[in-house]
């Protein structure tokens, strides 16, 4: 039995609201899912929200959600950037943190079998404990749920060696927009029956199906893990450092790329002082039986373009740079609204970037604060406005739009890892053409013909 | 102009056949692109062969099909395994060989773009003088297009560190079933923009549109290479060893398994003594800075379920042991016509199928050979019949549903690698279920509503 309708939600809300087992539509609660980290305000509140707590739950408002037309938008934990889980008035909020539990974690084969709600530190603390881990770590980890890894196909910073979301599920459980259960994948490690549905619902931001179940592939935790950390003059500097050891080849486990204004931030939350002893700085990894020895050679390639290279050996330095690096976000946060640009560009073009986002920063007036997963040419451009100014409109918005003209100038995209969401849709058709949106609309169509879940969202 | 249609290819067939730059329907050309290489006999000739050696040759084609109503068949090196290129009577075949040039290859970036008639080995030869080398290496590397790997998602030795061939595959442009053009995926190693309709592509066998280039990524040639072999009492102990290495959370970059029969095979193509030395044969790579640690864990795994174990230290030792594990199918060709199954199962499992296998052999009198990539728990369980034989009929038809449902028993799946095509259609419903199926078909019609590419095929 659901609660009542709030007095402002009536209708066909209100029928889905009042039919399914657990929901709620208390203005606190659907101010609390409304919206996700982006920065995104939207206009009203969702109508209410539904809390799942099995898979017949979601199955349950799926299909009052078709029978009364009520748009559907699901939500993991929020933490979101792209406004993909952004909800207003007219939908209902699907709400699966509560479908939390870790189903199955097998050691041997190396899979582990989860409920989207649970959070991906959680999965990674339990596979830890057998010596195996989760790769995809976006540094969201502590408070990301795997279904919203798992909708936005998230990256993170070890993606530079063990690929994004994508190359660590292996199947999926997926209710449809018509309440049916699909299949996708499969519990094995190669497989080629049919066509790459699994692929199709990873990223595909709630628009083509609800993620109730994952069989999520773990990796054995390396032998060994060497780090590096490095100082410049300058981000260029330290741009040109990363594109260099791409050029090695080298494999880095992790690269990651901070400038100096973000220093500035970190040194502030932390009370560190990365930012006295550099104008940006870089955070390289290897991993496995030759960690070491491959190490060596990454230095080597930075050293030309660095004031400092350090090489950490205890594990609580190691960490102390790692937390610092995580704390970047959390750290601007402190200053003011933050908009989280994510575009990619060519691994040899960092440097290009980092000038050109200096540039546009100049020319809009908007501070931008840049760290990049530099291994694959994934940068973060972060802006930072007033708590009271938009992100969506004005100056904040003229520099997400020159952001992506510069990435496309660089023959890179949108959105290396965050997605599309509603935030970024004005600039979706430019970078993926009319033929690709014709047939992205056209699968939507297929699957989703009433277009009940996350309508707006994705394409 | 194209050739003027022989006398049995009427009608609508002929209208294309008549309409392109470049055709044939002489009953030899018929004949060379009638099947692959599956032991799948068609009942009868395609109508004829369109030769495209252009974007715009594929396009003509393609228009031609839709207006006429004539089903295409896009064929590659005609190398496959699952009877996905064959063509009947009715049916047009679309010959992608021509168009083979290596557009780009820029080492910095480490990326490449090829038409689709680049062979493997073609690439690899070329990225090799980079350093560099493209990861999805098909036994048939020598023989096999881009392309056709790109539309079945191929497989092959490297995959057990690299990945398959979706992983290797940044951008596409394809060919759709009316002649529009689209462009999937990008030319960074990330991004997130839209659904990924990349890997919607990779492994449709064609189906859901024509691939006429391809963006693919390279990678950095280990620095180095360490190799093991072993030889074992059976085969049951070789694939325990398989087994026992992965759960020594070991990376290998390669580790196939032969059985005894295959070693018969190879040794008496090769005229080598492999079957002398043991009853079954697992080899093993691992690669990178620290390759021979690596190896050195690896063995020790390997160790106690081994007769022998060899670390050969020189190229050409390595080269022929290698050699002899390309060696086997070719090897078995000179036996009979030979059908390769292509199960998967969880990898803790090999041992169970390998026996399972023995037992499928002894109740349906059909000769099974074996050989596995093993660290994706992916065999090729290799029906041998007499040249005069059908492999999609009778013992071996019947041999090759009790492979499928030993698969299905241990948790895995019907194809790894090689694909559905024609050959494992019948156990598709099985596996997948309806929904799935259901959705499927429903991508297909929002692609190719009048299912004129590859008709029959993959779903
Ligand atoms: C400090 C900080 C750091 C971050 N760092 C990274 C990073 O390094 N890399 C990165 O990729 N991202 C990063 N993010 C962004 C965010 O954490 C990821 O996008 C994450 O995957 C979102 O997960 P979520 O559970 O919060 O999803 P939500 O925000 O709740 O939802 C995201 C999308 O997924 C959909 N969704 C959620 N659950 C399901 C489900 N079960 N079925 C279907 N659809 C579903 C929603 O509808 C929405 O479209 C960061 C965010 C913050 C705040
Ligand atoms: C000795 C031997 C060893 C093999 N070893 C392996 C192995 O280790 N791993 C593995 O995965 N496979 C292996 N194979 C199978 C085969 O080589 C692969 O399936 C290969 O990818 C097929 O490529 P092809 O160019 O020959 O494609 P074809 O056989 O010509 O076609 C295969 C499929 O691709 C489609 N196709 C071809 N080109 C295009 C295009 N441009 N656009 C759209 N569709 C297209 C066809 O319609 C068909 O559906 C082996 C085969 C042999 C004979």
């Amino acid at each position: 039995m659901g609660t009542h309708a709030a007095p402002e939600v009536l209708g066909a809300s209100a029928a889905l609201l009042g039919a399914v087992r657990s929901a709620s539509t208390d203005r606190a609660d659907r101010a609390a899912v409304a919206t996700d980290r982006s920065g995104f305000v939207p206009a009203s509140l969702p109508d209410g929200v539904v809390f799942a707590e099995s898979v017949d739950d979601v199955v349950q408002a799926v299909k009052l959600a078709a029978v009364h037309g009520v748009p559907l938008v699901p939500r993991g934990a929020g933490t979101g950037l792209a406004a993909a889980s952004s909800a207003c008035a007219g939908e209902v909020v699907l709400d699966l943190s509560r479908m939390n539990r870790i189903l199955d974690l097998d050691p041997v084969e190396q899979i582990a079998v989860v409920e989207p709600g649970v959070l991906n530190a959680e999965l990674n603390a339990a596979a830890g404990a057998h010596g195996l881990f989760y790769a995809p770590d976006p540094a969201s980890t502590a408070i990301c749920s795997i279904g919203g890894n798992i909708a936005t196909n998230a990256g993170g910073m070890r993606c530079a060696k063990y690929g994004v979301t994508r190359e660590s599920v292996l199947g999926l459980r997926v209710v449809l927009a018509d309440g049916r259960e699909l299949r996708t994948g499969r519990g094995t490690i190669k497989g080629v029956t049919g066509y790459d549905l699994n692929a199709l619902m990873i990223g595909s931001e709630g628009t083509l199906g609800i993620v109730v179940e994952a069989t999520l592939r773990l990796r054995p935790a390396p032998i060994t893990t060497a780090t590096a950390a490095a100082f410049f003059p300058d981000v260029a500097a330290a741009a040109a450092a990363a594109s260099a050891v791409i050029a090695a080849r080298i494999q880095p486990s992790l690269l990651e790329l901070v400038d100096g204004p973000t220093l500035e931030a970190i040194d502030l939350a932390l009370g560190t002082d990365f930012r006295r002893r550099g104008g940006a700085f870089l955070l390289a990894q290897t991993d496995g039986f030759g960690a070491h020895l491959e190490m060596d050679v990454l230095a080597n390639a930075v050293e030309p373009f660095a004031s400092e290279v350090l090489r950490p050996d205890d594990e609580a330095e190691t960490e102390a740079l790692l937390a610092a690096r995580r704390a970047a976000i959390p750290s601007l946060e402190q200053l003011g609204r933050v908009s989280i640009g994510d575009i990619g560009v060519p691994r040899g073009r960092l440097a290009e970037a980092v000038t050109g986002l200096h540039e546009i920063s100049e020319r809009t007036g908007v501070r931008i604060y840049t760290i990049a997963h530099a291994a694959d040419g994934n940068l973060h451009p972060m802006l930072v406005v007033k708590p009271e100014e938009s992100v969506t409109e004005g100056p904040a918005k003229a520099a997400l739009g020159e952001m992506f003209h510069l990435a496309q100038r660089l023959g890179g995209t949108l959105t290396g890892e965050h997605g599309v969401g509603l935030l970024k849709r004005d600039w979706l058709r430019e970078e993926l053409g009319d033929v690709s949106l014709e047939v992205q609309h056209a699968i939507r169509r297929a699957l989703d013909p009433q277009g009940i879940l996350n309508p707006g969202k994705a394409i």
